[in-house]
């Protein structure tokens, strides 16, 4: 079928918003009909061709919500007219990682979800014959994409689309990494570096974790205003103090905090929140994506006496079982969306979604089909 | 009172075995006579003089098996007659960390016995009315030696305290490491990076959690006899493969261990430890001490990716409340010590022992007086 599209032909060039040809959907996949999809950082890092995994020609975006418009064979789990939000990690049930209930890291289709195709190897986006790749397996700066059917979080249909299309990355990956990942207990502390949208979702998760103290620190003071309204109650601009950052933090905080999470994906900052922690038992949470190749360190003392660092992606959040949930709390009032959505616009004007992020102008910018 | 000791007059010396005097335990404080005491890589390092907090003259030595002798003022856990294993790390009960349940690392008096001086500021030790330093608030190479009351395990009379003494460092620091801080499940699979005395009682740790696969990393193929007596169940030198060991362990495994850990301070070998982790859910504690200024690096992507990096003091034990019951385990059955004894001798040989461990001819030497 025919579908509006913005296609990436190639690396650090301008999308092209044109007509493409989509396939059905095959086995085990299904046809949704895209309604909103937020442009994320991620979909910028690949178009800048620094990402190692970049594929061009291809349609980029991941945070979308849909519709399900047609389900191939076999396909159970959802029907057409279900409200569904594509995920980048799937949830197969069945492989090693979604089997031992400790991570939500499912294997099942990376290898080819990595070169850009569905898992029978070949794509569903044709250009005049030729194959275009898919995305991150979500490919939703299309009007019309396909996604296996483990790919797909079936939400409640009373969910906004429009808004909820954030719950498909940026918002439940920060909020993910607190209450999922760290599981922040009510009364901790806590230390937030980089207030993007990620960050700003990590100062929600903290702030419906019951957590007594938030330190956000960023080097621009213009995010710290928002951030307060969500919970923050301490805002640190790094640019204002002589000394490393961690030692500010440790003192105001006698000793260090319980948790922190970095948000930005750069490695000085990562050591530095670690560094945040207090002796003994403070835990450091890596979100943000570091360049190819930059490293971590730290001295093992850090490690040794107490503090402990891991990672997370996606918040840790099991897209099909856990993330439906996100969307209920949503829906109950339990946090707000459109603090995050400073832009909106159709999917012909999607240059300018990347402009203003590059420009540091919006926190996300939602494209409506 | 009059007492044998082995003193460090300065670094890279022999110790001197001589007579000194030892003052009575002041309030809070336990006269303690010393059994027996193993002799540690930490009093080596120390006595090398690349410690940055060795000081000089002192008495070395912190893996003690004693008797009380006489007790001070207000002391009440205690009493003559009592066996107990002194703690280099305390646990007072009242301090910011003993009250959090997190951790072992107990800060009472952690200033003054940095300082090789008793909580209030002086030593108990004295040659012709000079001070002599403590050691980690230990100085178990006396025949007679003073600690603070929240110093003290005490511990079943029936065990040889001669046997036990090992329960003062590297035995519980391995075992702990296992049992207490990463928390090894049954049918997990371990990586134990060197196999001196704290990897051995590592295995020993593995082996009672009931874990699946031990698998031991050494460059010595002597250590493998007694890994395998003691539950190891595949035996690598990394020197007989050309690729990282952190592959082939990965290989070896179908993806990577649950757990691992370092016992030797090396942060090349911290590194190789974290990545031979399975992707999603393993955990590598660090249990080594690396030299001074060191540090230790990877990329953030293995955090991400659901590995978590932490580390160890004391195998996480809390001395007073925890150490008892490694006691009363070791009474039952539950593990042996005898493996690890390879030297007796009395204090005045015991600058062979120093030799031994040097040369890599012991696990552990036990000095009895």
């Amino acid at each position: 079928m025919k579908s509006r599209a913005a296609v990436a032909w190639g690396p650090n060039q301008p999308l092209s918003v044109e007509e493409v040809d989509v396939m059905l959907p095959k086995k085990g996949e299904v046809l949704i009909k895209v309604i909103a999809s937020g442009v994320c950082h991620t979909d910028a890092f690949t178009l800048s061709g620094e990402d190692p995994e970049g594929i061009f020609p291809c349609i980029l975006g991941h945070e979308g919500g849909g519709i399900v418009e047609q389900v191939g064979e076999g396909v159970t789990s959802v029907q057409v007219g279900d409200h569904v939000i594509p995920l980048y990690t799937p949830e197969c049930g069945e492989c090693k990682f979604c089997l031992s209930g400790k991570t939500n890291l499912c294997q099942k289709i990376r290898e080819t979800q990595g070169k850009g195709l569905m898992p029978d190897g070949t794509t569903r986006f044709y250009k005049d014959g030729k194959p275009i790749f898919h995305y991150m397996g979500c490919s939703t700066f299309s009007e019309y994409t396909v996604l296996p059917e483990i790919s797909l979080a079936k939400v409640n249909k009373k969910a906004p689309l429009e808004e909820v299309c954030l719950l498909g990355c940026g918002v439940t990956t920060g909020m993910g990494a607190v209450m999922n990942t760290a599981k922040v207990e009510e009364g901790a502390t806590v230390a937030i570096f980089g207030l993007g949208g990620i960050g700003l979702s990590a100062v929600i998760g903290a702030t419906m974790a019951k957590a007594s103290r938030i330190i956000v620190i960023d080097i621009n003071d213009s995010k710290f205003e928002l951030a307060r309204e969500l919970g923050a109650t301490d805002c640190i601009n790094p640019k204002e103090y002589a000394k490393p950052i961690q030692e500010v933090i440790v003192e105001l905080t006698d000793g260090g905090v319980d948790y922190s999470f970095e948000c930005i994906g750069n490695v000085d900052v990562m050591r530095s929140a670690l560094e945040c922690c207090h002796k003994g038992w403070g835990e450091s949470v890596i979100i943000g994506v570091a360049g190819a190749g930059q490293e971590i360190s730290t001295r093992p003392f850090q490690l040794v006496t107490g503090r402990v660092w891991r990672g997370t992606a996606f918040g840790g959040v099991k897209g099909r079982s856990e993330l439906p949930d996100y969307v209920e709390r949503y829906l109950q009032g339990e946090f707000k969306l459109d603090d995050f959505i400073t832009h909106t616009m159709p999917l012909e004007e999607i240059n300018e979604s990347f402009d203003l992020m590059h420009a540091g102008k919006s926190i996300r910018s939602v494209i409506h089909f």
